[in-house]
C-alpha cells in the first residue's frame, strides 16, 4: 500500500468524524432527541425539555467536549459505577502505554527504518512512497541499528509490566474502597445454591430449609426457590404492553380516536371503544398471570436453585466457600447477583445439564470462528487487487481508476470486516446464556472474554495469516515455525491495520458518539409507530462489544510498536477519541446495570500479558530473518519473564477480585448495628418478579395478596 | 531381539525372584534380622524374640505369604491407613486392567498379529523368532484384521474410563467414611497461616493473637508461633546421641569397658571414666539447649507463620478457605498437617520466597531431566550392540559370545537404567522441601508428582525416541508429526519393555520383600558398630519412589496392550507380585508417618487418563502407518472424549480430595460433646518439639518449666 492511498483512506475518515460531530452536537439539541442522546437524563428527569425554539439549536457546538472533560474519577464512579471507572482506565492505559511506544517509536525508530535501505524505493514521488520504507523491513540485513529494536522491545515491555502492575493494584483498593462505601445489598448476604438434591417425601423448599437451618442455625435467614415461570412472564408482559396502550389511549384528547378495530380482521371488523377493549382484556391478562401463580406452589415447577440469604456477610461467605455436600455435584454454591442483575430465563440447576452446555459452547464458538473465515478471506482478497483481478477480469477496467482502487484497499476491506463483527456480540452473548450463567453481569463478562478471542484470532490472525497465504492455520501445529511465519506475514499487514485503525478505530468509535442505529430506530419510531406501545429503557454499555475493541487496538500497537511505529500516532488519536467519547457516554447515555466491582480487569491484564508474548515471538522471528541471530536468542527470555510477572500478579492481585476477604466482609458486618430492617428486605429481595403480585388495571381484589410464602 | 535372549532374561530373574523368596524366608526368622524385616512389629512388641535355634529356622517356607493374603481390607486401613489402602488399590487397579486387556490381548489379538506376514520371518527355529512377529507391525498394511486392533483400543478405553470411575467413587467414599470414623485430632481444628505482616508496634505473636481474636472472637482458640530453631535442633540431637551412648555404657557389665579415650588425641590421651564424661557433656549440652530457648522468646527469631487453632472444624475451615487480609499475599493460610507430619527445616514463609522457589525447583527439574539423558544413552547404547561395536572394535570378540551378548541385552540395560532412577527420588524430595511445603506428605505427594512425569519421560520417552534415533527430542515441537514420530518409534521399543517389567518388575519388587540395602547396613552395623548410637527408626512406606513406578508399569501395560500384548502376562505377574510383597510389607515392614486421608489417588487417576491419550495418539499413527486412514480418523473422538470425562471427573470426585464439606465437618463438630479437654490437647499440639523442655540428664532444675508462653 502506498501513502496517499493512507492518506485517503484518512481524509476520508476525518471527514467523516467531522461529520459525525457536526451531526451530533446539532442532533443533541433537539428535543425529540432526548430519548436517544441522553436517555440516562431523561430516566433521571434531569434534562430540562423546554420546546422553545431558536437559533442556536442549529449551529454545531463544542460544549459537550468540555462536559465529558471536567467531571473527576470520583464523580464518574458515583454515576457510572466501578466497571465504567475500570472501562475508562482501559482506555487510559492504553493512552498511557502509547503515549510513551510513541515517543520511542517516532523519534528512535521510524528514522532507523526511514534511513535502511533494504527495499527498493522509487523516489520520484513521496507520496507513491510505499509504507514499508517505514517498517522495520526496510532496515537492512544484520544492520546493527537493529539492535535499537531490539532494546526499545526490552524497555517497551518493561514500561508495559511496571503499568500493568500499578494499574492492577490501583484498581483491586478501588475495588476494597468501593466495598466499604457501599449500602448493605442483598447480594452481599445471599448464595445461589443449585444441584438441590431431590428427596422422596419433601419438597425441594424443605429440602434447603431442612439443610441450612440444621446446619447454620445462627447464619442462616431465608431462602427463595426458584420456579418455572416463563409463561407467566410472557403473561406479565403481554399485560404490560396492554396497559401502556391503554395509558396511550386515555392520554388522547380527542375521543373519537379512542375507536377502532382490533383483532384478525383488522380492515373489515366493527369499529369499538378501544378503552373498553383494553380494559377487558388487562383484567384477563391479570386474572390468567394470578392463576398461573397459584399453580407455582406445588413440588411441580420447582427448579432444584435456591436464593438463600444469611444473616451476616460471612455467613454467605462461608457458604460459598466451603463444600458444602458431600457429593460435590449437590449443594453448589456461588455469588448471588444483585436481584437485578439476574438472568431468569435460563436457570439450568442441573450440574450434568450445565457441565454439557458448557461443552457444547466451546464447539459452537470453534464452529463459529471457522465460519467466520468467509468474511475474512472476501475481504483480503479487496486489499490484494491482483488476485480480484484475476478472480473477476471484468473488473479489470473500473479497478483500474485510482479513486476506486484506493477507496477499496484503503476503506473498504475494514469496513466489511466491521459490519461483519457487529453480527458477533449477540451470537456469543446467546452462548454466555446457554452456559448457565444467572446473572447479566455473568454473561456479559463471559461474552467479553469470548469476544476478544474471537476478535484477536478472527481480525489479527486470520489477517496476518490469510494475507500472505490462505488457510495458513496449520502453522499452529508446528510450534517452532510460528516466529519465522508470524515475522515474515505480521510486517506485511501494517498497512492494512493501519487503516483498520483509522476507519474501524476512529470512524467507529465517533459513530458510537452519534448513536445511529437508536437514532434511526427513533426516528422510524416516531413516523411510522407514534403510539408506540414500547417501554423507553436507557442502555447498558455493552461491555461485551466494546472492551474487545479497545483491547484489540492494544494488541495492535503492542505487536507493531516496533515493526511499524507509524501506526501509534492513529492510535494514540483513536484512545483520545474513545476517551472523550465514552466519557461522555457513560454520563450521558448509559446508566449502570450491575456491578461487578471492577472484575473487567482481569481481562484486560491478561490480553496484554498475551500481546506482550506475541510481540515476543514476532521479535524472536524478525530478528532471526534480519540475520541478527544474536538479538533472536536474547530475546527469548523475556516471554519467560513476563509469564513469571503474570503469574505473580495472578497471585497478588487476582483473588481480590475473586471476593472479598474476611477481613473486609467482618469490619463491614460490624459497622452495620441495626441490621433487623434489612434483614426483612433481604427475604423478599430475590423473589422472581413473576411471581409478584401485579396491579395494571388497578383493580383490586382478595387475589392480591403474595402467593408465595417465602421460606422463613 | 529374539524370544531366545528373553527367555534368557525371564530364566535370569525368575532364578533371583526365587532365590530372593528363599534368602527372605530364611533370614526373616533369624532373631538379629527382626529389625530389618519386621520393623514394625519389633516396635509394637508383637514380635516374640525367644532366641531358641531349631532346625525350622534355616528351612524356607511360605507361611508369610498367606499371612500376607488373609487380612480384609479393613484390617488393612487400620494398619497401614488410608494411604495404605490406596496404594494397594492402585495395584489392585492394574490387576484389573489388564486381566481384561490380558484377555483380549492374548486370545484375540496375538493370535491375529501372529498370522501377518509383514515382517519377513525365519521360519527355523521357534526361540530364534523376532519378538516382532508378535507385535502389530507384523499385521499386513491396509488388513481388515487391524480393525480388530481398533475396535480393542475403544473397548478397552471405555473399560479403563468404567473402572476409574468406580475406583473414584469408591475411594471418595472411603475418604468421608474414614473421616467420621477418625478421633479428633488436631490438624483438623488448626490452619497454618503464613505471611504475618510485620507491625512496627507489636511481635507476630501479638499480632496475630490481635487479628484472629478481633475477627473470630467465638471461634479462635489458640495459636503457635513458628521460631528458627535450627541451631536448638542440632544441639538437641547431639544430646540424643549422647545419652544413648550413656545408656549403652551404663549397660555394659565390665567396669573396665567405661574407660576409654576421648577427644582429637584418641590414641595419645589418657584413659578416663567415660560414663563421667558422658555425664558432664550431657550436661552441658541441656544447659546450652536452655540457654538457647530462653532466647528465643524475643522479636528476632520469630518466623512470620503461625498454627492458630479453632473451637470447631469450620471454624479451621472458614478460615482456610475464606481469603483473610485484603493483601491476598499476607495472612495466607493453609490445612495444617498432623503435628508429627510437620517438617520444620524449611519454614520459609515469605510468598517472595516461596513464589522464587517454585520457579527455581522447575528450572531444577527440567536440568536433571536433561542430565538424566546421559545414562539413558549408555543404556540404549547397550541394546544396540552393532553400535557398541563400531564405538568399541575391540568389544567384537567377547560380544560374539552368544551368552554374554543375551546378557547384555536382555538384562544389562534395564539394571542400569534402576539403578541411576534410584539415585533420583531423594533429589525430588529435597527440591520438593524447597518448594516450602511444610509437611513429610505434602512432600512426599509432590515428589511422588515430580517422580512419575521424570520417570515417563526418561524411561518411556527418552527410551523410545532415542532408540530409534538419539535427540528427537523436538518432534514436541511439531505436534501433528508425534502420532507418526510415535506410531513408528514405540513398537520398535516393545522387546526392551518387556525385558524392564521382567527385570525392573519382578527382580525390583522380589528385592523389596528381601531388603538388601537395610539388610546390609543392619548386618554391618552389627559388626562394625556394635556399640552404635543410631535411633531404631521404623521406615515409611517411601510412596515417592514406589508409586510412580507401579504407575509406570501400568502406562506400559496401556500403551503397548494393543501393539505387542505379549507384554501383558509380564505385566499380570508383575502385579500380583507386588501385590503380594507390598501387602506384607504394609502389615509387617511400614508404619504409617502421614495420612493424608487418600490424596495420593488423584495421582494414579491422572497418570492412567494420561496413558489413554498416549495409546490413543500412537493408534492415530499406528492406523495411518498402517493404510487404514479410515480407523486413524475415526480414533479421534476418543481421546476428546477420554479428556471430557476427566474433566466430569474432577468436578465430581476431585473436590472431595481437596478438603472436607461442611456437612461433614458440622456433623462431626456436633458428635462431639465433651472438647474442653482435647482444646486443653490442642493448645499444645503444635509447640516446635524443639521448644519443649529436655530431660535426658536426669537432672531436673529450676529451668525445667516451658520456656515460652503459647499463644493462649
Amino acid at each position: 500500500m502506498i501513502l496517499s492511498a493512507l492518506l485517503t483512506s484518512v481524509g476520508i475518515n476525518l471527514g467523516l468524524c467531522f461529520l459525525f460531530f457536526t451531526l451530533y452536537s446539532i442532533l443533541r439539541k433537539q428535543p425529540v432527541n432526548a430519548d436517544v442522546y441522553a436517555p440516562r437524563l431523561v430516566a433521571e428527569g434531569k434534562l430540562d425539555l423546554r420546546n422553545s425554539f431558536n437559533l442556536e439549536r442549529l449551529l454545531p457546538s463544542t460544549g459537550w467536549v468540555t462536559r465529558a472533560w471536567h467531571p473527576s474519577e470520583e464523580e464518574l464512579l458515583n454515576r457510572a459505577g466501578l466497571d465504567g471507572v475500570v472501562f475508562m482506565r482501559a482506555i487510559i492505559f492504553g493512552l498511557k502505554l502509547f503515549a510513551f511506544a510513541g515517543v520511542v517509536g517516532l523519534c528512535a525508530l521510524l528514522p532507523i527504518n526511514y534511513i535502511g535501505s533494504q527495499i527498493v524505493i522509487d523516489f520520484s514521488d513521496f507520496t507513491n512512497k510505499s509504507l514499508a520504507s517505514f517498517s522495520i523491513s526496510n532496515v537492512n540485513d544484520g544492520s546493527k541499528w537493529l539492535w535499537a529494536h531490539f532494546g526499545a522491545v526490552y524497555v517497551f515491555t518493561a514500561f508495559v509490566c511496571c503499568l500493568l502492575f500499578l494499574e492492577y493494584r490501583y484498581i483491586s483498593l478501588k475495588r476494597l474502597a468501593y466495598y466499604y462505601s457501599s449500602a448493605s445489598k442483598p447480594d452481599q448476604f445471599t448464595v445461589l445454591v443449585r444441584g438441590i438434591p431431590k428427596s422422596s417425601t419433601d419438597s425441594l423448599s424443605a429440602t434447603v430449609e431442612k439443610f441450612f437451618s440444621e446446619y447454620y442455625p445462627s447464619l442462616y435467614l431465608s431462602h427463595y426457590m426458584v420456579y418455572h415461570t416463563t409463561k407467566i412472564k410472557k403473561l406479565i408482559s403481554d399485560a404490560e404492553k396492554v396497559s401502556r396502550r391503554l395509558a396511550h389511549l386515555k392520554s388522547l384528547q380527542k375521543t373519537s380516536q379512542r375507536f377502532g378495530r382490533v383483532g384478525f380482521f383488522w380492515f373489515f371488523g366493527p369499529k369499538i371503544d378501544l378503552v373498553k377493549y383494553y380494559e377487558k382484556k388487562l383484567e384477563d391478562l391479570e386474572d390468567n398471570v394470578r392463576a398461573h401463580q397459584s399453580l407455582l406452589s406445588g413440588k411441580v415447577s420447582e427448579v432444584p436453585a435456591a436464593f438463600v440469604s444469611f444473616k451476616s456477610r460471612l455467613g454467605a461467605a462461608v457458604a460459598l466457600h466451603v463444600q458444602q455436600g458431600e457429593n460435590p455435584t449437590e449443594w453448589l454454591t456461588e455469588r448471588a447477583p444483585e436481584p437485578e442483575d439476574i438472568y431468569w430465563p435460563f436457570f439450568s440447576a442441573n450440574f450434568i445439564s450445565r457441565w454439557i452446555g458448557n461443552v457444547v459452547v466451546v464447539f459452537a464458538c470453534v464452529f463459529l470462528t471457522i465460519l467466520f473465515f468467509i468474511p475474512v478471506i472476501v475481504v483480503q482478497s479487496l486489499t490484494n487487487l491482483d488476485q480480484l483481478e484475476t478472480w473477476f477480469p471484468f473488473l479489470t477496467s473500473v479497478l483500474n481508476i485510482r479513486v476506486i482502487s484506493q477507496v477499496i484497499t484503503g476503506y473498504l476491506p475494514s469496513l466489511i470486516l466491521k459490519m461483519f463483527l457487529y453480527m458477533v456480540p449477540p451470537v456469543m452473548i446467546s452462548l454466555s446464556s446457554i452456559q448457565g450463567y444467572m446473572a447479566h453481569s455473568q454473561i456479559e463478562k463471559s461474552a467479553c472474554n469470548k469476544m476478544l478471542w474471537f476478535t484477536i484470532w478472527n481480525i489479527f490472525f486470520a489477517n496476518v495469516l490469510s494475507g500472505s497465504i490462505l488457510y495458513r492455520v496449520h502453522i499452529f501445529l508446528e510450534p517452532k515455525e510460528i516466529p519465522n511465519i508470524l515475522a515474515v506475514a505480521v510486517p506485511g499487514q501494517a498497512s492494512f491495520f493501519i487503516t483498520y485503525v483509522v476507519t474501524s478505530g476512529w470512524t467507529s468509535t465517533a459513530s458510537e458518539l452519534l448513536r445511529l442505529m437508536p437514532f434511526v430506530s427513533n426516528f422510524m419510531g416516531r413516523i411510522f409507530f407514534p403510539n408506540a406501545d414500547e417501554k423507553f429503557e436507557v442502555p447498558s454499555l455493552p461491555y461485551s462489544r466494546e472492551m474487545p475493541t479497545i483491547l484489540l487496538f492494544g494488541l495492535l500497537g503492542i505487536t507493531y510498536f516496533f515493526l511499524s511505529p507509524l501506526i501509534l500516532p492513529f492510535l494514540l488519536v483513536y484512545y483520545c477519541l474513545a476517551y472523550l467519547i465514552f466519557r461522555h457516554q457513560l454520563l450521558n447515555v448509559y446508566s449502570p446495570k450491575f456491578e461487578t466491582g471492577g472484575t473487567f480487569w482481569p481481562i484486560v491484564h491478561n490480553s496484554t500479558i498475551f500481546s506482550l508474548i506475541l510481540m515476543h515471538l514476532i521479535a524472536v522471528g524478525i530478528f532471526g530473518l534480519k540475520k541478527v541471530p544474536l538479538a533472536s536468542s536474547l530475546i527469548i527470555p523475556l516471554p519467560i519473564i513476563t509469564l513469571l510477572f503474570n503469574n505473580y500478579c495472578r497471585k497478588r492481585f487476582l483473588p481480590v477480585f475473586k471476593g472479598y476477604p474476611a477481613e473486609c466482609m467482618i469490619k463491614k458486618d460490624r459497622s452495620e448495628e441495626v441490621m433487623s430492617e434489612f434483614h426483612e428486605k433481604l427475604v423478599t429481595a430475590y423473589q422472581d418478579p413473576a411471581l409478584k403480585p401485579i396491579y395494571f388495571s388497578g383493580r383490586t381484589d382478595g387475589h392480591n395478596a403474595p402467593l408465595l410464602a417465602s421460606g422463613t
